[in-house]
């Protein structure tokens, strides 16, 4: 059996070291230990962080810092996205207790996302995940700071630690983020080509279209692989790859 | 049938009323607004606390304060103690979620107690309670403070509730069996011309393979025009279908 593998915190374009330190804090205390972060808004390290930390120092040690979320969650099978609006976005939308299930339940490395402390996550960052997960919160009151929103997140996950059972059935993984991206790359190349991005200023919600259409499906590598094979021959080369699996 | 009654929020010898103030807007987060302070450190009220609720002022202006554990929890019929380690006592122990679950279902008020930051509850204080509620944190780092152990147990307290419902998905249905056929064949046409299906005996797999992959994602009807869409112009057809939505 595959042992679980816990889930990454990806934090945002983060604006202060304190609430990196204090999200550190919340996830150890839930056992999560591996955090990513984007494009921090004051660099990384921050001497801020450490005493927030409160001697969660092995997580800010290990934190990795990117660029851009797709290369900070590249090889992660299952990204969610916290929000606290919807966003007009048509993916799913569950709870942190029903993302934390999914997580234990799916073969594959989970990231979840959250945005900055003001603003929280762009439409663009939303793009890139399958999954939104919102906190069910006071309607008339939604004052979550990021450590509250980290540490809801790590407490559900955590719960679920002693009794995870291994899946029924063996669900084929779904491919990492950058072969799916990779994927993506090839299709956008040969609609450009094509013409397809017309008119100029409609290009961007065209993609985020595109982007989210293709994120939806989860698709395993094989998958993710004959579906190149596709756009190849339709490009016009020859499909080499070997379709005959799935 | 009588109406859940939201327990009560009890903070005992609290020190720093920074920490009052967060832990007030960790309730109103999940819909509790009854705070009771007992023997606050520095009086109340305290200047600090209402930078730290962040709006959550009802809670704070309603906030009443007692001298002794016993006098805050008279009028309830429940008491639970929150602590991070068992002192020995030979009480139930109970998590956050069972302690939500039992408040639910028991008729009469229910309170909680939270010791002081730096100390947590004296014995004499869990003596009061009937009920010991730990959350399960990482053994090896356990680091709550006290907002934090107050909104873990809000949180739980409100998925009961019946306004702290997750959000409705709002899914695009997916489309009609006869239109995903319709894309399908339209791709399937494009490849028969760009002689994708070779070898012969494996272009009833490959199809299967395809066709697969194409209904795991249970596109809406948008989506999928938004992929013939994509095949057209893919296939040197001008591509006249409006992309923008969804």
């Amino acid at each position: 059996m595959i042992p679980v593998q816990p889930p990454v915190i990806v934090l945002v374009r983060p604006q202060l070291g304190e609430n990196i330190g204090k999200a550190a804090r919340a996830m150890l205390n839930f056992g999560l230990i591996e955090l990513r972060l984007v494009a921090p808004r004051d660099g990384w390290p921050n001497p801020a962080a450490g005493p927030a930390a409160s001697g969660a120092d092995i997580v800010l040690e290990r934190a990795q810092v990117f660029d851009t979320v797709a290369d900070a969650v590249a090889d992660c099978a299952h990204v969610y996205a916290t929000t606290v609006r919807k966003r007009g976005i048509t993916k799913p939308v569950v709870t942190p207790e029903a993302a934390a299930g999914a997580i234990h339940a799916e073969p594959g490395r989970s990231a979840i996302l959250f945005g900055p402390e003001r603003s929280g996550l762009e439409t663009d960052d939303v793009a890139v995940a399958r999954t939104i997960v919102t906190v069910p919160i006071n309607p008339e009151f939604g004052s979550l700071n990021l450590a509250q929103a980290v540490i809801l997140i790590a407490y559900e996950w955590s719960k679920g630690q002693a009794l995870a059972q291994p899946p029924e059935t063996e669900l084929p993984v779904a491919a990492p983020q950058d072969e799916l991206d990779g994927m993506i790359a090839q299709l956008d190349a040969m609609l450009v080509a094509a013409n397809f991005f017309f008119p100029p200023h409609r290009t961007a919600t065209t993609r985020r279209t595109l982007r989210t259409l293709l994120t939806k499906p989860g698709w395993s590598t094989q998958e993710v692989r004959t579906l190149r094979g596709v756009l190849s021959a339709l490009d016009g080369k020859k499909a080499k790859r070997d379709l005959s699996s799935s």
